[in-house]
């Protein structure tokens, strides 16, 4: 069984043939030209698929599904998208355009950080599991449930969103109108922000070293690899994150209680360092403490998650 | 079909015989006597048990399952009841115990706000829905989770705990070891809390004449009823709390997306006026605007929610 996956982002929409364990067999990709129409990109979509339709010596008969990940979300029963960051899509009736081209196959679209989700779930590190919490750590924070093996969005598709999860009312102002929300305190972003801030203060930090004297060139690894040296500024900021991240982490727990939280992201690349800070702030804050409860790890699959786990949406 | 349910408090052990639609055919109650030994609470609870049998001229034969709410959790796997809040039970074997009364008979143990959720997703408000999530506000917040028309309690049987999600980093001081937990906003205890601080200022309010000028006597009545009347400290509190609980509520959407979110519990019993602030608070902060997100509806079940959804734990 082959299946196909498709991760929109938006600069590139990458996609390839999986298998039913979740290996990529084929992947290409192309420039999103996010500003282009919209059908454009879907005829673009579909020929990218053909060509690794082709490339793979395959023909559509033998493909079983063609999934997508969007950074948005799809409605699953009318098919229609009703907006998608980055991309300028309001309501485009996406799997009907898709069929136009694929009229014999399922489409099956979902939120890119749940598709993410899925495919650690199916290949990567919770890869077993029955229920799983991934967090992409990024420039946002988006939120991947999976619940008895299938993606879980809930009832109206808008849930798994945990980066809109106020942590802190009265917190940073966020772009969902809210504020407070995980997000603002958990993001590279977030990172970057305090980071600017605290250099202000503390033109000796290390970070300024790091950044060559300009804060506009800080990242989050600039933060944490100055914290890896001790520079003071940079510890504290690195704790504050640390405890942010708990704390949105913890509320999953409490709520969902998955066997696996997965942290992935840009963030999430500096590996054991914040894993094992993270563990340690999770600890204290565990509700039944005598309790087994989530084993938080990081994720395995890197920027192969998108089209893997998209490709997984059409395997029951 | 016949299901025994019991619902076990500090105070009172409630017990019914409950049909498959949830509804109770004969109830009673006994006090709990938290003080005495386990075994004896566990003993008059099989007693309590065989007299409604036997009242209603049926034999054990006919019972199809024996569910408990208890105000703890109890780890499904072993049956053991690691801790009860109120009842001062530390790793009791619960379910073994049970069993010697009733060998033949599959004894269930959930949560108490899990079942009463369930309750409410059998016979109650949110009956005939799929997925809900039920809050009930009294002196703690509990949470009930029903996912695929069954509770859902998390991996670790942890989860749910939606009392102890924190909405407020750094803030009030919660029972658990963590700050700024919802419980400690959205709680009839957290409304006394805050109402006592404010007629400090304002002696003038009228919640100084309904609590017959002793802030001991106040309740979240006395702060609510005073709120209808437009007094001016009352409607602070009043619009403070509803704030809280909206942001607690939003994050349920955000995460869980539930069909209906049921508010239960004392604090409950102010209906609309309360239902229609919380109704309002929470739209400006949906994060998909233009999508459908869950109906929030007050419990209908009341005091019956812990024997009804106890016994449906049975009901596969």
């Amino acid at each position: 069984m082959f299946f196909i996956g498709i991760d929109i982002g938006g600069t590139g929409i990458k996609a390839g043939i999986i298998n039913e364990d979740g290996h990529i067999l084929m992947k290409d990709s192309i420039k999103t030209g996010a500003d282009r129409p919209y059908q454009e990109v879907v005829r673009d979509i579909a020929e990218l698929c053909n060509s690794l339709i082709s490339k793979m010596q395959l023909t559509t008969d033998q493909i079983e599904s063609i999934g997508v990940g969007v950074p948005g979300i799809c409605d699953q029963k009318t098919g229609v998208i009703p907006f998608c960051t980055n991309l300028g899509w309001h309501e485009v009736p996406f799997i009907a355009d898709m069929h136009k081209y694929f009229p014999k196959l399922p489409v099956y679209v979902d939120n890119d950080a749940t598709v993410a989700g899925l495919a650690e779930s199916v290949a990567g590190v919770s890869a077993g599991t029955q229920s799983s919490v991934f967090i992409t750590l990024g420039t946002g924070v988006g939120g991947g449930i999976v619940i008895n093996g299938r993606p879980y969005s809930g009832s109206h598709g808008v849930g798994s969103e945990i980066g809109h999860m106020v942590i802190r009312m009265e917190g940073e102002p966020c772009t969902c109108g809210k504020r407070g929300c995980f997000e603002r305190y958990a993001s590279a972003t977030a990172i970057i922000r305090e980071a600017r801030k605290a250099v202000a203060d503390h033109p000796e930090s290390m970070i300024m070293q790091l950044c060559e004297n300009d804060p506009e060139n800080i990242t989050a690894k600039t933060v944490f690899d100055a914290a890896k040296e001790n520079d003071p500024t940079a510890v504290k900021l690195f704790n504050n994150y640390v405890k942010s991240l708990a704390h949105g982490i913890v509320n999953i727990i409490n709520i969902v209680d998955p066997e696996i939280i997965v942290l992935g992201g840009g963030v999430s690349n500096a590996g054991d360092f914040l894993l094992n800070a993270v563990r340690e702030a999770v600890k204290p804050f565990i509700f039944y403490k005598t309790q087994p409860y989530a084993t938080i790890l990081l994720a395995q699959l890197g920027a192969d998650a998108g089209i893997i786990g998209a490709a997984m949406l059409g395997k029951h």
